[in-house]
């Protein structure tokens, strides 16, 4: 195989020889240019961060049916109790400060024919953008909410692929509900692979899924370059409050283990697997995730790994998840403060909302969404487009009008500059008072790379968008997705790889009767 | 007249009696316990200043069809030269920062048979939210785009005065053109005192009708506590770029003269009335801000004035407007730390779009107005409902849905505490590893105000959704607008007083000839 750099070119000064629009370049990862939001003090920081290991030392994390886990931590000299593990204050942040990356590549994989390689930087003032995951079903204007198949799952990988705005390729976009579950993670994998060149994810759903998912990737990059960088990320939900339960702290284990990175993600709503307190579901997340990222030091120190934040509110009316709202809006600054801290790599969740379809109430959480997530620091934000009635749906709509917010913010994580073009004082010499800039020397000179220039929103007059139909923004959205896919190349893959990726797939499945639970 | 306190309590303490909702009650003005967000390092921040004074010391500023305030700045030491005025460096900085208040109140009016006085502060932490202002046209899904009546303009007064989230009753929230255009602002005032008991704003359109807004604020305070207290605001526009027209200042200076606050703010679209570089068109915002900010003071030092910001970007391929795009957010947060180093209160725009509808546009330039409003340190933000079609529309949709994303950065900005009970010890020793918290004693003690009660995001399931009619967030807005108009009583208000206001104006219209433009 054709292997990609190991220490790539720095990414964001890579660009998009594809790109059509001139106003800004696709990166293949965001850098922050801008400072992080402080929006809790010292002492905050400081009350939170006890609290998460008071709790770790009095209350403790169970881990059920992994006795490996047990045995590690029990060596690592925290309390082991049955499956209830404690932590004297201070152990659990001294194992992740010891070992844990700040900051590390992920590569994506070689084009044939192209120099140029998806590798993203994961931590650091390094943002990368991923579609939303793990959705049954999938909606779209034309068909309708439906269950999620494999079509649909590789069209979202194509569109994420083409999207200049997204710069990871996800994991499971969509589950593809008419592949057997024990035989998804395959075309899963393969799908990431065939159609797009952007790093991705594997499966964490059993311990052979997730090693099936290690081991296209040894195919694909070769196994002594698997072992030495990070190509594939596994995303391990705790089972909240404070449980970690076999599957997910095996497939946690499997992923460091192989030098890959374990997304460690506490799954909390306020009032159901937490407290309804916004300041005690913060501390208990916290140490959730910390857990987690510590336990991938001990299978592997020095194993990349991101800690992950997925904490929400619920309706005080009917107990159902709700998105966007102030309380994790002011958990994903904090959190991400706590990380920043703790110095560790940050998941935090992007494009989020309650509602059914691309309205108002959608963009509306999904903005209170996005913006903490930033301003918090995160480094991989996951869900950061598609996303839907709580996850449980990946719209088409929505995906590309998430993509066109998210170029909105590579614009605006970029600052501002101040120099001599920029702060203009020759436009000033140049236009009179009461005259315009419209066609003076400065405005010419900066207008194609002055303002974002938005795919989806409707700046024309009222006549205008009145004559072409008073389309709303999910209707326009509707046009765009299908021309997106409809743009979509394979980008080319060393046809050796995929023999073998394809042999690897048919004998995995031979082997296996399907399973449809 | 019932005179309202000279120092009213502290806004915030006041619960508003006649809540519905438990969650969280309504403040008179919202109090900003959250920091601001340093967007921009002291040295970038200084680079604007500086690009801003040496803007007025070498282009100046012209003040047209206005020899009295060519006369102040002449008495103050600037250069006049025909209309252009310039001043050296740091003058104008000397002259608002030795008189111009940091904070200070508005008041509302009494309401007959009740202690409750809509006070609002503004500046230092203090933020008000105020509804949109200046659209010719309104809009609702029934009867689709159509100028605006006095009917439209009555109609968003109520639906103000009843909104917990709208802390001030705003001006020219639509025009009502079936009103003359030289009477208008006689009704637009009185719309305000009767249904409402909210502060409100006052015509700036000609010199004679800045005087009657401010007289009738005589008739109904007082004219010795007028002189004393702040009781209305009047929106200036200068004439950017660097121009203030005669009719304007002369308004400017009526408010300044009658201890008023004016609010002052350049209307700078990049490319077209400012540089289309965003580091340029700021430093212009400021310059032309602080310009008008220390005329005030020359006027009358110590009047209550606030710095405005309205600066956007326009589309590259049609020159349109924009809004709700990363460089006005930008822009909004770097203004906010210039006006916070100056030490005034700033007002800057709340939920833009250039969105026909209600959709996911609107909402997402929406959202991605307020943030940075919000985290800058905006004091008054007018714009901050129903704002539509870059400012043409006024939207009874967009209205409630604004108004709701207001009452959800309500709880954003109270922040998180940290106490016992927050952070919820006693919770995590109720409830076990892998249990739930939903009926616990703490979730118990907590839940009716632990989180934002959304009044429009739905978050039941899809098939409840579906089965209620499958309404998007726009048509479930239309019951809401309809619901809360339905809703308003007019606060009650001195009979002696209703009659005074009633026959001022029915003199001044007698005076006058209808014009109708």
């Amino acid at each position: 195989m054709s292997e990609p750099e190991a220490t790539p070119a720095p990414a964001t000064r890579q660009r998009n020889r594809s790109r059509t629009r001139p106003a800004i370049a696709a990166p293949t990862f965001l850098r922050r240019q801008i400072p992080t939001y402080s929006f809790l003090q010292p002492d905050g920081l400081d009350r939170l961060h006890a609290q998460a290991e008071q709790i770790l030392a009095e209350i403790g994390v169970e881990f059920r049916g992994d006795d490996e886990a047990l045995d590690l931590w029990r060596k690592a000299g925290a309390k082991v109790d049955g499956v209830r593990v404690r932590f004297e204050p201070g152990h659990v942040t001294e194992i992740i400060q010891k070992t844990t990356p700040k900051t590390f590549i992920q590569h994506g994989r070689a084009q044939l024919g192209s120099d140029r390689q998806h590798a993203v930087e994961i931590g650091g003032d390094a943002v990368v953008f991923a579609p939303a995951y793990g959705s049954p079903f999938v909606y779209d204007r034309e068909k309708g909410r439906r269950y999620g198949s494999l079509e649909d799952f590789k069209n979202f990988v194509k569109m994420t692929w083409m999207s200049p705005w997204l710069h990871h390729s996800g994991g499971t976009i969509c589950e593809p509900v008419d592949v057997p579950v024990n035989k998804r993670h395959l075309d899963m994998v393969y799908a990431h692979i065939k159609h797009s060149a952007k790093p991705f994810m594997g499966s964490v759903t059993a311990p052979e899924r997730t090693e099936d998912s290690i081991e296209m990737c040894r195919i694909l990059f070769g196994a002594d370059f698997v072992d030495k960088n990070c190509v594939i990320l596994g995303n391990i939900n705790t089972n909240s409050p404070l449980i970690f339960d076999g599957v997910m702290s095996m497939a946690l284990r499997a992923y460091a283990r192989a030098n890959q990175a374990a997304v460690v993600v506490p799954f909390i709503l306020g009032g159901a697997m937490g407290p309804v307190t916004t300041a005690g579901a913060i501390a208990q997340a916290h140490a959730e995730a910390m857990v987690g990222v510590a336990l991938t030091q001990l299978e592997r120190p020095g194993a990349p790994v991101i800690y992950g934040n997925f904490l929400s509110s619920m309706s005080l009316r009917s107990g159902a998840p709700t998105f966007g709202m102030p309380e994790p809006a002011m958990a994903y600054l904090a959190i991400g403060q706590l990380a920043q801290r703790l110095g560790v790599p940050l998941r935090c969740g992007g494009s989020l909302t309650a509602s059914k379809v691309a309205d108002s109430q959608a963009a509306q959480e999904s903005a209170d969404s996005l913006w903490p997530a930033l301003l918090g620091g995160a480094n991989f934000i996951l869900h950061a487009a598609g996303w839907l009635e709580g996850g449980l749906v990946m719209g088409y709509e929505k995906f590309v009008l998430d993509c066109d917010h998210l170029g909105m913010m590579h614009k605006l994580m970029a600052g501002l500059t101040f120099d001599d073009n920029t702060l203009a004082m020759g436009a000033f010499r140049e236009v009179e008072p009461g005259k315009h800039f419209l066609g003076c020397a400065h405005t010419m000179a900066n207008y194609t790379t002055a303002f974002y220039d938005a795919d989806l929103a409707d700046n024309d007059s009222f006549e205008q968008w009145r004559d072409a139909g008073s389309r709303p923004a999910d209707e326009r959205a509707e046009k765009k997705w299908r021309a997106l896919l409809a743009s979509h190349t394979d980008p080319a893959l060393d046809p050796a790889i995929d023999e073998a990726l394809l042999d690897f797939m048919n004998r995995k499945k031979q082997s296996m009767a399907d399973a449809w639970y």
